[in-house]
């Protein structure tokens, strides 16, 4: 019998208990998942941020710690936890991420707002979108998420690049990687999304320098993390017109303030952190078989590099 | 020396010139291109309807008439016209149109409008859309421009149902025919897209019968033909909750005249017959392939069954 610990908030039980316990009895493994064992009986910990698990030091005998995130920035830096720690990669969220990347990029690639909002009568008829094979698309960030996307808008014609921080080769984009790399990705991309871990080297990338690089009028997608961007650079960029648009899905501060500048803006879309969600059928599918996986001595899949911080 | 007649509104000879000769050069046609020949001596006519040439009696040497647009219904029923009649399949009118439909496909799935209008501080993270996966979309035609774009939103998670008036198989979607299959694509359907052509079959297709069989609360988008949908029964739909939302770029009366009803309602977007668009340099290729198919012995390509109307 394995003992779960669940350390979340406390709305997440109700929501991920009965799939939980689905998953488990699917794969034929006996648990007993609760919200209170003694830490020293504890095998594994599903975790979130936001619950009550915040030193991991007494779970002496947990075998990895299960995130129920993609992003791992609130955890990662955590001293106490010396454990594996495996992210959350499930299917249902890198889909739905697809679908809202490629939704606002189609959105600023085929003019959309411009009827949304201009329903006034004017037939306007005389410019038509570039084609989206002349309509360069840059993603920082391609790990899980940024590699479908990328897949996604190369299968609907755009030209694709991908950057990282180290090398990567993911057919479909070209793969750019390193300071000069970043340089290079950026330099007149007409559409940059950015995915990207949230970590030292990260916070910050689009920046006055960075964004000065970008297309005139391009536009900013950001389903990544709040802080990937400098805010008063950005600002400053639409104010020039060197970016036409920011659709932003995350902010330095959740739920972004009412009196923040971006809410009022008209060439910025905010959205309140849904371009993707864990389902919680899919996510404890993905948990438990990483789970069953241990057990049977196979190496944890997902497990986040503490040092790269992801 | 072929002679090739163009005919079609003034604008055009300045877009098309230069394609066409340029096009008729790559695969070494000598072809003489004008807007003025002796009818007995034209080889070719590339033709769109809002040019000069309407009865095609006096071209008794023409070999055929060459399309410039996708949609036939204002040539097809032209008596004088004997002559081979082929419609303009282009590669990158499909594109155009795969971006488009699946750019308003995921807008409404996702729903952005919500979003887009709601700037007003307030974050609303409480409802998320469903997945591509439990939101079945339809499709009236399934010819090339239909096919193309159920691949895209198969390829996005979408269910994809297609209908034909004869029987298809396609691939990555369910493919239904003839009346009986009607009801059934049209059945629970939460977003419709019409890309039909216009025939006496097909006008009115969408009416206050078959739009009461959808999912309620669904979506119209139209990048077809005008005539498909009988506009009073979609504003009773949108009216009565039916119908949340109807995209539409092609109407009855283009432009859409300014005290038009839909202009002004607020669940529905008005585009200006912009979902697609030919492009002169690609066309201008994929008429000259055709002729020099046909000089060289082989059947032509895309030729229109007039009987049928398409």
């Amino acid at each position: 019998m394995l003992n779960i610990l669940f350390s979340a908030k406390p709305a997440a039980w109700a929501e991920y208990e009965g799939p939980l316990n689905a998953a488990f009895a699917k794969v034929g493994l006996a648990a007993h998942l609760s919200l209170d064992h003694a830490p020293e009986d504890v095998d594994y910990i599903i975790f979130a941020p936001n619950g009550p698990v915040t030193d991991f030091r007494p779970y002496t005998n947990t075998k990895a710690v299960m995130g129920l995130w993609a992003g791992v920035e609130a955890i990662v830096d955590n001293e106490t936890l010396t454990q594996p720690l495996c992210r959350l990669v499930d299917d249902s969220l890198t889909n739905g991420m697809i679908e809202w990347v490629t939704g606002h990029t189609l959105r600023h690639h085929l003019g959309m707002d411009t009827h949304i909002f201009g329903q006034d009568g004017i037939w306007r008829d005389e410019s038509f979108p570039p084609v989206a094979a002349d309509r360069p698309v840059t993603i920082l960030g391609i790990g899980a998420l940024g590699a479908a996307c990328g897949q996604a808008l190369h299968a609907l014609g755009f030209p694709v690049t991908g950057w990282s921080r180290s090398p990567k080769d993911i057919p479909n984009m070209r793969c750019l990687h390193g300071t000069d790399g970043l340089y290079e990705a950026l330099t007149d991309a007409q559409i940059v999304i950015l995915l990207l871990p949230q970590t030292q080297e990260t916070v910050n990338i689009l920046n006055a320098e960075t964004l000065s690089l970008m297309a005139s009028g391009g536009f900013v997608i950001n389903p990544g993390r709040g802080p990937l961007i400098d805010d008063a650079a950005l600002l400053a960029a639409l104010e020039s017109g060197q970016i036409a648009h920011a659709t932003l899905d995350v902010f330095r501060q959740e739920p972004l303030p009412q009196d923040d500048p971006f809410w009022a803006h008209p060439q910025v879309t905010v959205t309140p952190h849904i371009a993707s969600t864990t389902r919680p059928e899919t996510a404890a599918d993905v948990i438990v078989e990483n789970i069953s996986r241990g057990e049977a001595g196979a190496p944890f899949r997902f497990i986040v590099d503490r040092r790269r911080g992801y």
